[in-house]
């Protein structure tokens, strides 16, 4: 018998794991920060004792859920502009907005906010892009969470930095202050072909090359992306990705809700999606055409986007989301099936990310990223379809434990380590002008 | 100080009542199963008094949430059949199921479950459609539930009737019995244009005219629907609508997602329409043009479809989606705007049901159907902008509080007159074949 740090064991696991993806009755043991048994309850039982051991009975274990997409600290923002473009949105609301209010005290509890409500909705890992990432980052390692954090560039001047160089070089110090942390990874994000010019994406490229980190920017949101680019520049997009050297690093793409024929042949196997289903729909972007890219064997993670364009951090909404408007679009009702769409929240997101050897499925070797669901609730019953009830029945509110790295940071569906009430106290009190 | 059986009093009210929409600090007064009162704490409390107060502080009053559409005792069959288009789905799968599993027992348990699951989530009136309409009717008498019932026609025979003659007849039986019922509404559902001949709706709407009860039927719910309809009888669905007399009474039409410029020109006032967002996306059947409803001036409520094709009653989820799908197939964020869904989900739905004189909004002299939204959520905040919150960021698990007729059914989340573990108990042990 092996002692472990702990059991966790529920009546069903879906693993995300292809060799044994569904195990019922089925229990995880963990040893430190790393998943050292996946198994059913007998075996696991046989070879391995610990002092703590959490039997959930009817619910379920999943791997924890992966946002490939996010703006954390305009959590603080939600809701402050609705019913508009994403042009309108942006330069007459949010942009102003930043510019008036974005300092780090705003990112740091924006932050401590977003991560919290992520938590609560079965989110272990998260990606985002913003301003004074250090400060992000801190926040991240003080709450435990697993985070892929990209410094935000700008041509000019942004909240955070005078002019892109400046910019570049508080980049340059983020990664080499990150670099092999292990929850944190820094990363590199270039805002979008539309606010970073040509040349300065062929640098930030060259950075995430040379510094082994991942790329990412907002790629082709909205449908008028691409001509204004072709008018400025005279070549498309992904062109000018291409050209600068964006598709030999991994790059995730925000979006990429209107590729052409060329741009899919133009994209390589480095480049993976982070598809933003509520966001897309809110700000009338469009309809991402996953089942095409799928088709074109790329990586489509999911994403919440920023809760400003959301309103919120529900994963469980945009799993259920990309999962019907997929099927809606290509009139065919088997797009994006329910385990397809499972997968998307999870190993695929991580794949996205470039973490699939630490995370996105239940593993002996990976880390303890793992979610408890209850299937308790009466939307559940009865249990006819696991992937089916996983895709289109659970909600956010239905998860009761969430561990990252093996630590227990939701226990029946609280926090372990914020005090939740004292948070909204301080939300309360931070003014917006 | 006139004594009321209960005061409910909140930071906020969302009234649907065009007069004073948004009551800050507001209260609501009721006396047995009549709204007396809705004003600001202060006016209610000079006003009148009471020893059941409700006190909820940060939450959010609104009406009782209204589900124009479902197929209630489907609940059983949830999860069963995923991923399939209406016609695959429906013939191979759940009428199959039904044929073998649809008796009163399996009516009876699955309507306690769906009435059950959309308490929890805010809705307080249902409208459905089914076989063994009456049993139903008895659960949702014994339930406490508002709920316009209609009895399901087929041309031929199905679980309930031999034939469409002994339908005829145990629907008008059924309407004579619950005609004039302060909860249960009767009402007639031909099944669909496809399942119901043009004579059959011809009788269906000359007995709903006689009996002053809502006609429903399921129209143009798939792109292949007309066409089909026009080759076997040389006319198109709305010519036969109109020409059988179904526009000249009261008809809730369920789906209607691909009506063309005939269609809408033909369509009277006496028409609403049920719009099911999330079952229509799942089925592939497409996107409901709701806008374009809106700009006729038609009367749009919102539905969930039975949950074999949802596959929950989760409302605010319909609301949510109904506003998100509509921004991106129009290419407007503009469309359907949060206070609007607020209004489809509540008053538009009423209106449907021609229920608006006793229900859909928070007025003195409609019936106390309300409910209470917690704001304490993280996902709530901060708080700028109400309908917002309502329509992109509430949660079904956020509703506290619910009263239907002026009876508290939902308290602290919890049900008042069912033994939640004892249903789940039920139905797990009931075995479907």
């Amino acid at each position: 018998m092996r002692k472990v740090d702990f059991i966790v064991s529920a009546d069903a696991i879906l693993t995300a794991n292809s060799q044994q993806p569904f195990i019922e009755k089925g229990a995880v043991a963990v040893q430190g920060s790393k998943i050292v048994g996946v198994e059913t309850q007998g075996k696991i039982l046989q070879q391995y004792e610990s002092k703590k051991i959490f039997s959930l009975g009817d619910s379920l274990l999943t791997p924890g859920l992966i946002n490939t997409h996010a703006h954390l600290p305009m959590s603080l923002l939600r809701g402050i502009a609705n019913d508009l473009s994403l042009d309108e949105w942006l330069t007459k609301h949010i942009f102003p907005k930043e510019r008036q209010n974005c300092s780090k005290e705003f990112v740091r509890l924006g932050t401590e906010l977003a991560l919290s409500e992520l938590l609560l909705s079965g989110v272990t890992t998260v990606c985002d892009m913003y301003f004074f990432e250090d400060d992000i980052a801190e926040v991240c390692e003080e709450m435990g969470m697993r985070s892929v954090l990209g410094q935000s560039l700008f041509s000019g001047e942004a909240p955070d930095q005078a002019s892109f160089e400046e910019g570049f070089h508080r980049a340059e110090r983020f990664i080499s202050r990150w670099k092999g942390h292990e929850l944190v990874s820094p990363a590199l994000a270039p805002h979008a072909p539309y606010s970073v010019d040509p040349d300065q994406f062929r640098r930030c490229a060259e950075l995430a090359k040379d510094s082994s980190v991942l790329l990412m920017s907002h790629i082709l949101e909205t449908k008028t992306e691409d001509s204004h680019f072709q008018k400025r520049y005279g070549m498309s997009v992904t062109e000018m990705l291409e050209d600068s050297g964006c598709f030999e690093v991994p790059f995730l793409m925000a979006h990429f809700v209107w590729p052409n024929d060329s741009d899919l042949k133009r994209v390589t196997k480095n480049v993976a999606i982070a598809h933003c289903p509520q966001s897309n729909l809110k700000l009338a972007d469009g309809f991402c055409p996953v089942q095409r890219l799928h088709d074109c064997e790329l990586t489509v993670g999911l994403g919440t986007d920023g809760p400003a364009s959301n309103n919120d951090f529900d994963f469980f909404a945009e799993i259920q989301t990309a999962a019907l408007i997929q099927k809606a679009i290509t009139e065919n009702p088997e797009s994006l099936k329910a385990n397809k769409v499972f997968e998307m929240a999870t190993l695929d997101g991580a794949k996205a990310l470039a973490l699939q050897d630490k995370v996105g499925s239940l593993q002996v070797g990976k880390c303890a990223d793992i979610i408890a669901i209850s299937r308790d609730g009466l939307h559940h019953w009865p249990h006819h379809d696991v992937y089916a009830e996983f895709t289109y029945a659970t909600k956010a509110s239905d998860v009761t434990h969430v561990w990252v790295n093996g630590e227990l940071l939701v226990e029946n569906k609280k926090l372990t380590r914020v005090d939740q009430k004292d948070l909204r106290t301080r939300v309360k009190n931070f003014s917006i002008r």
